[in-house]
C-alpha cells in the first residue's frame, strides 16, 4: 500500500488556486499534495531576435527551487553562477509542452514568459509545474482576450502532466511522491493535450529497463489521471475553460 | 495622504505565518502590505572553513526575489550568471543583523541558512525579509532546544526592521510602500533589537539630503513601529517568544 | 522517397572505426551516413566525491560539437563560458543510458569518462553518440579485463539507441537525417539494451502531438533498426562482443 | 591613546595630489594616513541605454584594490570572475554619493566613469575613495567648462566621507585605521555634502548594537571632520573650488 | 638519436587530408606525426563591430583540444566556463599569422572564422595548426573565387610553422614530439612566410636561457622545414597553390 | 626623428621607486617613460598543489592596468567576469621570465607572487612589468635572506626587457611607445638574463613581415639598452644588487 493509502492509479490530492500573486498577467499556486509550485505567465509585448518581424510569438519557460524547497538545502543556481542541466531539462521540456497547445501565429509578436517556482518539492515537480503553467497561461491570455490586445483565442486544447513509474516489484503506479521516485525503477513523464494526444513521453530507467507491455501500462495509468486534471482545469479557467472545452468537442467533431 | 488611508506613522498590515513550508527547520510567510517574502532557517552541522575548529556558529543570509515579484519582470540571476549588487547588499545586511542578537558561540559548530526569498514586492522586501527571518531562525532554535541539540538558548533579543522616508514635501513617513519609495527624497532603513538598541542606521539620499534633525525624526517613527513588531514577533514565537521577552526584561533590571 | 532511396524503415550507413585515436583506453569513429562522432572512454582510477568509499564505480559523458560540426557555424561553448541546455540534455541521456548496461558495483572505485565529440552533424549526433559510446567503453573494458585491472566484466549487454519520427504525412521513419528532422512533426530518440529493454524513450511533438498508436508505431522501426546495430557493435567488439552475446543468451534462458 | 598620539576626535592626516595620472579628464592620489586611493574621473559623451534621449547625464563609479593594498594577498576578482559584496557595495556607494551633488541634468548627455583604485590600505578605504573621487570630478568639471563642452557648473556643493566608530570601551572615535576598524564595536560611514547635509549614514554594530544617543555622538564627531575635508578639497580644486563656495555661500544666504 | 630514426633537421611526417568535413567552405586534417588538428575555415558575410563599414575583411582563429587529445584526460574548457590562458595565446597566434599573408582589403567585408580543433596530440599542435588552417583558408578563398564572390585573391603567400628547441646537451632539433618538448631547455615556434619572411618568432627558455648563436642555429633549421612544408602545401591547394607560387615568383622578380 | 628627440637606440627615461607600497615583502613604482607600472612581490608560505612535498617553490605573475591608464577607458576585467587573452599572454610571459633566473629549489616550499599592475600606459608596459617585477622579486628575497627564512639567495642572475621595432620606413627602434608601437611593422620584446643570454624572444609582424637581417638588428638593439637597464637594477638593489653582480661575475670566469 502506497503512502496516505493511495492506490496505484490514484493521483495525490490537486490544487490550483488561481491569482496567486499580483503583478504576473497569469498566476497560480499548484499542488500537488506536498509538491507547491508557483506558475506565473508574464506577457512581454516583443519576440526574441531569431522571430522578430514574423508576425508570431513565443513562449518560453523558467524553472526553479527555492533552496530549502527540498529536505536538504540547495545551493542557489545564482550563486553558482550556472544553471544545472536538471533545471535545464525541465524548463525545456515545460516551454516546448507550452508551445504544441497554443498557436504561436495567432499570439501577435509577444512573448510569454513563464516561470515556475517550486517553493515546496515532494517529487513530481515538473509535472505539477507543466500542469500549473498551462492555467497561468490560460488566465494570461483570458485577459489578453478581454481588454482585447487579443482577437483571437491561441490556445486549442488542455494541457497536463503526471509522472508515473514502475515500483521494484513490478508494478505500475501514478503520480509519484519524492520517497516512491527515489526508490522506483523506471521513472516517465507523460505529457497530454486534451482529446488523447501525446505531447512528450520521457521514460528512463537509469539502474533498470522496461519492456513494451509495462510502457503500455504506464502510459494508461498517466492517460487517465491526466483526464482528471484537465477537469480541475476547465473548471479553474472559469467561462474560458468552457470554450476551450467547446473547442476540443468541436475538433472532435470535425475528426468524426 | 497616503495610499489605504495610512497616517504618516503607520506601518502597513503586517502578517507572519509559521511553518510555512515543510522541509525547514523554521518558516514563515511574512507580509507587509502587498510585500510577501517566504523566510526559511535551514541549520547545517557544520560552519564555513574560516571558522573550523572554533567551538562556535554561523548565520549566513541569501536573498532573491521571484522573476515576477516585481510589476516588470526581472531576468533570474542565476540566467544572468551573476548576482546582482543590490541583492548581495540586502543579504549581507540581513546576516549581519542576525548575527547581532545571536550569541554564536552558544549555537555550536553549526550554520544558519537563512533564504528570504521574495515571492511578491511592493516595498520594504529588505525590512520583511529582516523581520521575517528573525521568527524563522526563532522557530529553528526554539525546535533546536526542543530537540536538546541546544542546551541554552543563542537569541538574546528580538530583530526586526522598518524602512522610513522624507516626502519631497519634507515629511517623515514609515514603512513606504514601492511608489512612495520611489518617490520619496531620503530612504532609510532601520534595524533594531528589543531594548531600544540600534543594529543598523542606512540612511540614503540619492537626490536630495538630510539634516540632522530629519534623521532623528526618521529615527522616531521607526523605533515606535519597530516595537510594534516585535510584539507580534513575540505572539508568533510562542512559549518561546514569552521566554525571549523575560530576558529582554533581565537585561534591563541588570543594566538598571 | 526519402534521400538516398532510404525506405521508411532503413538506416543510414553505419560505419565504426575502433581505435581512432591512441590515447583513451577505448576510442571510436561512429558514423550514421553523414553524422561522424568521435567516442572516447577515459578511465580514471578514482570516482566523484559523492560515491567515495562506497567501492563502486561511475560512468558519466559529456558532449560537443566542433564549430563547424554544423552548416552554419556555432560559437564555441567555452566561449560564450557556459554549456547549452540542449549539450547537457544530451550528455545526462548518454550517462544514464550507459549506467544502464553496466554494473557499477563490479567496476571497482573508478570512473569512465566518456566524451562523444561531434566533428561532423547531419541529424541523430545523440543517437550516434551513445552507440558509438557502447563501444568505446566496450573496448576500454575489455582493456582492464586483459590487464587483470578487472576480475569480472560489469557490462551487461548491448546498448545502441536511434531516432525516430513522424513525417507531415503521418508516416513513421527511422533514423533521420537532418533535413527529415527539422520537417518531421515528431521525433523520438529510443535506447535500448540487447534483449528488447527499453531504456529511454524521449518522444516530442513540438507543434504537433502524436497517439498512442503512432508511438508504438514509431518503436517498433526504433526496436527493429536497433537489433541491427547491436550485431555491428558485436562484430567490431570482436571476443569481447562474442562473449556478451553468450552473456545474453544466458540470461535469455534463465528468464524462460 | 590612540596610534600616532591621535585624539579621539582627529582624523590622519590627508593629501590630495592632483592629476596624478595623465590619461583621466580628472584624477588624484588621496591618502588618509596610510591608506591611498588613485581616483580617476574619465568623462564618456554617452549615456547608459536606460537615460538615453533623456537630455540628461550620469555618474557611476568602481572601486577595487590591487591585490596587495592590504597586508595579506587577495585573489584578484577578475581571476576568481566575479565582483565582491564588498566591492560592489562600496561602488554604489560613491556612485550615489557623487549623484547627490552633481545635478545630472546639468551635464548633458555624458557619463562621468569613477575609478576608485586602493593601491594602499589601512582601514577607511570607502571614505578616502568619495573623498577624492569629489575632487577628481570636479577636475574633470573644471576642465569641461574651461573648454566650453559645459556651459554651467553642474555641480552643487562639497562631498567628503569619514568613517566614525565606538570603542569597545564606549567611546566614539574619528577615522579608523585598520587596527582599530577590526576591534571597533559600531562602525559608521557617514558621507556628508558642504552645508551640514547628511548624504549616506551608514551605521552597523554586527556583534555590539548602539544606542541614539552614541549615534548622536558619531555623527558630531563626523561633522567636524568633513568640514575639514572640505576645505583641503576647496584648496586643492584652485579657483573651481573658490566659485563651489560662494554657490555655497549663496545656498545658504537664499535658506535664510 | 631520436624516436623513430629522426635526424635533428628532420620533421616528422605529415600529412594534409583536404575537404575532411563536409560543411566547411575549407577544412583539412593536418598530422605532424602523431599529432592530428582538424583545421576549419568558415566563411561569414560581416565582418566584427570595430571594422564595420570600412570595407575590409578579418581573420580570426579559434584553437581548442578534444578532451582526451592527450594522455591525460583534461577538463572541457566549457565545464570549466573559461579559457585557458595557453589556448588564447595560441589562437590569437594563428589569427595574427593567417593575417598576415591575407590582403584583408581585398577580401570584402567577410570574416574567416578558423577552427582549430585537436584530436590527437603528441606535441607541434600550434604549428600543425597555423600549417593547416593556412590550407584550409586556400580552399575557402578558393572557392569563393571559383564562385565569383572574390574577384581577386587576397593571399599573397603560403605560410607554415615548426617548432625548434634545443635539447639539454646542446643540440638544436626540429618539430619536437611531446616527449621531446617536455625536456627540451628551450622551445620555440618560428611561422614563416614564403619568401623567407619571418612572420612570428617566439623562444621561450623556461628553466635554460640561450644565446644569439643558438638562437641563429634554431632558425636555420626552422627556415628549412618550413620550405618543405611549402611544397607539400603547394601540392593540396592544385591549382590554386600554383597560383600562389607564381605570385611570389612574381614577388621575388620585382624584388630584384 | 622620435618623441623627445630619441634617437633609435635611445630608450625612454627609466625610473624605479623601491618599497613604493608597504605592504608586500617588495614592491617598486617603474617608469619607462610616461608608462607607469607598481611591481609587487608577496611571499606565501605554501606552493601551489602540483607542486606540494616537492621541496621546491614557485613564482608567479598577474597583470592588470587600471581602467584608465589608458586614453580610452577600458571595462574592468572584473566586470567582464574574464581576463582578456592579451592579460593572460603577459603574465604568464612575466612568471616564465622570472623563474628563469630564480632557482626555484633554493626557494624552499613558498610562492612568489608578483602583482603588476598600470597605473598609466603609454607602450611598453610588459617589458616594464618584467624589469620592475624582477627588482620586486629581488627586494622580497632579499629581505627573506636578511630574516633568515632562506640560507641561499636563489636568484642568479639580472631579468630586464625592452621592446624593438621596425617603423615603416625599415628603421628598428628600441623602446617604442605607444604612439610608435601603433605604426610599427613588427614589434618584438626581448627578455634577457645578465650575461647576454636570451630568455624569450617574441617577434611579431601582423600586417607586414621581417628579414633574419631585421631580425638581428633589432636584437643588437635590444641587448645594449637591457645592459643599461641591469645597471640601474643593480643600484636600486644595493648591497644584494652588488652581491648578484659577483655571481654574474663568477659565472663568467667559471665559463671562461
Amino acid at each position: 500500500m502506497r503512502a496516505n493509502e493511495r492506490e496505484a492509479h490514484q493521483k495525490r490530492e490537486v490544487e490550483i488556486i488561481p491569482h496567486y500573486i499580483k503583478h504576473p498577467e497569469g498566476s497560480v499556486l499548484i499542488s500537488f499534495g506536498d509538491t507547491k509550485v508557483i506558475c506565473s505567465a508574464s506577457v512581454e509585448e516583443r519576440v526574441p531576435p531569431f522571430l522578430r518581424g514574423k508576425g508570431q510569438g513565443w513562449i518560453t519557460a523558467e524553472y526553479a527551487m527555492l533552496p530549502r524547497a527540498t529536505s536538504q538545502r540547495n545551493i542557489r543556481e545564482s550563486s553558482k553562477g550556472k544553471v544545472a542541466g536538471r533545471t535545464m531539462e525541465i524548463q525545456r521540456l515545460i516551454g516546448r509542452a507550452l508551445r504544441s497547445v497554443v498557436d504561436l501565429s495567432k499570439l501577435g509578436e509577444r512573448t510569454i514568459w513563464v516561470d515556475c517556482d517550486v517553493i515546496q518539492a515532494d517529487g513530481g515537480t515538473r509535472t505539477a509545474a507543466v500542469s500549473g503553467a498551462f492555467v497561468a497561461v490560460g488566465l494570461a491570455v483570458s485577459e489578453l482576450l478581454e481588454k482585447e490586445k487579443l482577437k483571437e483565442n491561441p490556445i486549442n486544447g488542455f494541457l497536463a502532466a503526471l509522472s508515473v513509474g514502475m515500483t521494484d516489484s513490478g508494478k505500475a503506479i501514478l503520480d509519484l511522491d519524492y520517497k516512491e521516485d527515489s526508490t522506483a525503477d523506471v521513472d516517465m513523464n507523460v505529457v497530454m493535450k486534451s482529446g488523447g494526444r501525446l505531447v512528450e513521453v520521457q521514460g528512463t530507467g537509469e539502474e533498470a529497463t522496461f519492456s513494451r507491455r509495462e510502457l503500455n501500462e504506464m502510459l494508461d495509468l498517466a492517460e487517465d489521471g491526466i483526464e482528471e486534471l484537465f477537469a480541475i482545469q476547465k473548471e479553474i479557467l472559469g467561462d474560458f475553460g468552457e470554450k476551450l472545452s467547446l473547442i476540443e468537442e468541436g475538433q472532435k467533431t470535425n475528426a468524426t
